[in-house]
């Protein structure tokens, strides 16, 4: 068994089973041990950043690492930005990239670059000396990185660098999992003093495994017994909500928003979240948005057992067990005339199949956030670290890793072109997925950013920077050419239509809705 | 003027003129200056890796950078890809790199990363805390940069990343350009020597200035005189060729055809080239391929005179200055029948115009070269760092930098998927470039490089990992869904008539060879 058979048998014995994959001349002998190991699933995209953003995905439903494989530094290069994206949404994922043998690189051929500078960028492990007897081991090791709980927003990236000797020599054997790490406990003095400090001008702040279920749960029946507001951060990398989940506002995304949804809170509880800061900082407004006379308290880090914390502090407090908030069920109404994308949230959530898995990225789609949390269960996958492009990606790791759930990727047209390629993975694979692109023919974020500039007109050279319009992308056709069937949408009725129709079909479908 | 200005105007100022942008939030005040600059042309791409590798075309044609405009690390990210082709190409470029103002990056916020890890990855020179008053001369430290000559691989690349208070801060005014760097003389010492040594078992690898027109020539004449050979690296960035051109060979890529090609030299001079390497490496084949008996002379590196040493070596042996061999013209004849490689690169030869500009990338488009070499005078951009996905981006910077000029874009199925958004942006700028699809429905490249593995048949699984016909892209609907026009040929006859409609016509055309 050479080493890179012997990587992939440890990880297939591990309950690592997926690898999305777009490999190179360096990574054959890795092509060969997937071929030699069934139990590896591998999934061909076009383009690394499909691959990356598939795995985190994947990995933010199954909560255990797909594994990446891409071809040196450019092939990591191109799956980066969506790396970013899940390093800030903490997702398990493992990084196989192939690299020239060591003794090579001295010769500093065409593709030899610097691979474990561009890792750093988005990884919390990195390791690039491999030899065909550590492999396996080293890739047991990628895993237990990969399972660790974030360390701030040092993610959970694993990116292992592999020198192609270290698969074409011969192997020591397969390798055992190590043991999983767990989470830390919070302090049992910090669980005391958050549940003496809470009251009705307090927000609990919830972001990461303080999102789960159980923790939600444990924050309202807080919020039952002090009033206090629950609060989840702007951008979560995950929220399973809908009707019947217990009910959680969320902070929005613009500083001023931000602050006035802040107004009147004094004291400001961490759970597993950062303190709110601006997204992007601007000339005359501060980057820390927590008003000055509120008080911060930390209950938990994200490496730690946020919902063990917040249970125990209602459980501290005597918090009624039943009666907290859930989210209503309710049959959204369009008001208005005309299709745009307010209609459309609404139209989404009315038809929105239970237990649906929704895609967010840039642009339009965020405005359904709202109604569907009153419509059937469903989860919600964000775009967490701003890299546009993500959300088309993502589905394919979602439907890969929960085939008998229906994934809509909700995309803006811009966002949508950074990984156009997506539509063909989605075709090879047969993913029951439901693409919804916000066609506006323009950057409509730039736009908006650049008036906050105090710009009150748009020059014609800044316009042509946010247009889209010359010449108009016609996403029907462009899903076609690689295989995805589609519609346009003008008004709400075709929308409708061919939102049900696709709904109703196994495969991926396009919708383009021109707005 | 704010910084943003100040540096827009200094650029402009020193000549450079040209921008390839895809801004986000923290660059508004950039594309505020873009607006207020006119001499300043801005070109909008919808994905940042067609902004590099068009940036790389323009520069290899102009020899004067152009400059990127991306969006923060993740924006960086998708470019590092063509950034590389165009660091081992030695080309002349300027990122420009919006990031958020230095005191929000305590607050890692979503978009924040480690940009200068990344801009190390692929830059000769980064520089990420600018002030409003120091940005418009470090615009002209990254220009002095940019057109530094290379060092080693260092590359030409100049990152600026600048923080967003940089840009909407006062500037100090405009900023003056600095000295231009000039190429090292190369020791007297070593022209007597590399003049005495030079024999007709000697062979002068020209790359870099090595290649210029002056070079070639004094190389050729160096030949005449000694009988040596005279080749070149398989990559180089540009080569000024066809018919009339000083004659050149081209060293092969695969090891076992380089050797070959390297038998019988017993003496190698090295002209701003390295020494022959494999491209990537193998379990039984050496990295290094000079012959053991080969002796090794460094004539100059990438940061010498190249072209001013040849022509010493040449002027002192007093080599005719005349008679040298130049390429012949000759109008090639298509052999055999049926749609293949051999066949449409015989066709571009013969009816390629006059000053055409080829782009090159991975997958079947190399087959031209040796046809073209004795068509019409023409100039060769190739894929020099082997990240594929440059042709089309790259055939953008070359239509911008010389609109007088054809250009054909040479590309697989597989690495034009990597940046298709470049047919958007050929759209947009109405630019007369051709682009030719070589479509074989499969990574033919990794095929050939599996099946060098010693496996006779390639499994299922690895299979699947190379083949691109589930489902089959139409590149034709594919390019219409951008605006560009193109035609699909099955057949010689319909492969010709495309390729002279196209070449009749101005703006974009896409021709889908079905091999």
């Amino acid at each position: 068994m050479n080493g890179a058979e012997s990587l992939m048998r440890s990880l297939v014995k591990a309950g690592v089973n997926m690898c999305f994959a777009n490999p190179g001349t360096s990574e054959m002998h890795l092509v060969q041990a997937i071929d030699a190991v069934p139990e590896m699933r591998a999934v061909l995209s076009l383009f690394e950043g499909v691959c990356t953003g598939a795995a985190d995905g994947y990995g933010r439903m199954k909560q255990t690492p797909a594994t990446t494989l891409l071809h040196l530094g450019p092939g990591l290069g191109n799956g980066i930005a969506n790396l970013h994206n899940a390093r800030r949404a903490g997702t398990p994922l493992i990084n196989l990239i192939g690299n020239h043998p060591l003794y090579h690189i001295e010769y500093d051929t065409p593709l030899t670059s610097n691979i474990d500078l561009l890792a750093q960028n988005v990884s919390s492990w990195v390791k690039g000396n491999s030899t065909a007897t550590s492999l396996a081991s080293d890739g047991m090791q990628a895993l237990q990185a990969a399972l660790s709980p974030s360390l701030g927003s040092g993610g959970q990236i694993a990116t292992l660098i592999i020198p192609a000797d270290a698969c074409w020599g011969d192997a020591a054997g397969v390798a055992d999992a190590l043991p999983m790490p767990v989470r830390s406990k919070v302090d049992e003095a910090i669980i005391t003093r958050v549940t003496s400090a809470i009251d009705s001008n307090t927000m609990i702040l919830l972001n990461g495994d303080g999102l789960s279920l159980a923790a939600r749960i444990a924050a309202n029946r807080i919020a039952m017994k002090t009033g206090c507001r629950v609060s989840m951060t702007p951008f979560p990398s995950r929220i399973d909500g809908g009707a019947g989940a217990p009910a959680c506002e969320r902070l929005p995304y613009f500083p001023e928003h931000l602050l006035a949804a802040m107004q009147g809170v004094t004291r400001l509880v961490l759970a597993s979240a950062q303190a709110p800061t601006s997204f992007f900082a601007y000339p005359d407004s501060a980057s820390y948005l927590v008003p000055d006379d509120c008080e911060v308290i930390t209950l938990s880090g994200m490496a730690e057992d946020t919902t063990e914390a917040l249970l125990a502090v209602a459980d501290l407090m005597k918090a009624p067990t039943q009666g907290y908030a859930v989210n209503e069920h309710s049959v959204p109404e369009c008001s208005g005339a005309g299709l745009n994308t307010a209609a459309i949230a609404v139209m989404i959530a009315r038809h929105l199949p239970e237990n649906a898995i929704i895609c967010g990225d840039s642009g339009g789609g965020g405005a359904a956030y709202v109604p569907t949390q009153s419509a059937l269960p469903n989860t919600w996958l964000n775009l967490t670290g701003g890299a546009i492009g993500q959300g088309g990606p993502a589905a394919i790791g979602a439907a890969l890793a929960c085939p008998e759930r229906r994934v809509l990727a909700l995309l803006g047209d811009g966002a949508s072109m950074y990984t156009n390629q997506a539509f063909w993975t989605q075709a090879r694979e047969g993913l029951d997925v439901t693409t919804i692109i916000f066609n506006n023919s323009k950057y409509g974020i730039l736009e908006t950013e650049y008036l906050r500039l105090g710009v009150n007109e748009v020059g014609d050279r800044a316009a042509a920077l946010f247009d889209l319009t010359r010449p108009v992308i016609d996403f029907v056709v462009l899903a076609e050419s690689m295989g995805v069937p589609g519609r346009a949408a003008r008004t709400r009725e075709e929308f409708s239509s061919a939102l049900q129709l696709s709904l109703s079909q196994p495969g991926p479908f396009l919708i383009e809705a021109r707005l």
